[in-house]
């Protein structure tokens, strides 16, 4: 048993907070810093046996990636509605209906954030699709599944959303 | 292209720090608030089929998980001598060889976390294993390796790491 003795609210970020908490723990008082995030949605979609891959350059960890669309929940925002408007605004696609693909915790020794995670092959192209934010600066590729599971292999592609979706793709969608 | 103009430790946590940076996209400057984290490593140990995971309390989620063993590297460790480590440490097992299975990026929208991935199917079993961290509570369990898939599927395993090592055993050592 874990037991909270207090939490201290220590930063109020863009998008996630921070709590120092002490933890009651076989009798003895540890800390535990805690980031609060509102979580996130991502979504698998394929076309013609392709996967969607966006390519964005993420400043937490100084490179590009290739990540399938995603984007942050508002709070009390619904998962499947949010993963409908990331991928209209990262793809220009919306979907007829996205299915559950899983939901994951990114990194639960020391973060709250929850991703929720899709997956469609019923994607229907938006004419006007709404904007992206402004300080996003993204460009889309279509990557064959197999291929796709190639570059997780060979370190092309190392989010691990993407990584959980792309598998996900390998064992039960081809 | 994204140019940092400012950095400024703004948190010195136990097992991260954080920084809230200005940072210059399209001509504007926009704030980006970053946890850097030195990173861990999680083992996928395999052995008659099964798959070692870890029962364990997770504070930041309020929750317990189910993850195969993992800790976080010290500044500077070697990443397959810190998996041989918490092998042994969570599961009483060493391992003659672990084999690469990739290395995942846990939340790269605003955390530098890497975590580097082994597998092993040559599990040796030690006498007098190295003692855990005293703040660790756990209990360890073999888990059929399709079944572990299925336990994804239906939510009962959430864990990012974990979730990648079930589903690379189902895809490449079945």
């Amino acid at each position: 048993m874990q037991k909270k003795i207090s939490s201290t609210p220590v930063y109020e970020g863009t998008i996630f907070h921070m709590s120092r908490d002490e933890v009651e723990i076989k009798g003895k008082t540890y800390p535990r810093d805690v980031i609060h995030h509102d979580g996130g949605v991502g979504v698998l979609a394929i076309r013609d046996g392709k996967i969607l891959l966006v390519k964005q350059y993420r400043y937490a960890i100084q490179k590009e990636t290739l990540e399938i669309p995603a984007g942050k929940l508002e709070k009390g925002e619904d998962p499947y509605l949010c993963g409908l408007r990331e991928l209209e605004e990262e793809s220009g696609y919306t979907s007829e209906r996205l299915e559950t693909l899983c939901a994951m915790y990114s990194t639960p020794g020391f973060c709250s954030e929850k991703i929720y995670l899709y997956w469609t092959k019923k994607l229907i192209p938006v004419e006007h699709p709404r904007a992206m934010d402004e300080d996003e600066e993204i460009e889309t590729l279509w990557v064959d599944i197999r291929k796709a599971a190639a570059m997780v292999n060979d370190g092309t592609i190392k989010d691990a959303k993407t990584i959980i979706a792309i598998q996900y793709a390998n064992l039960y969608l081809v």
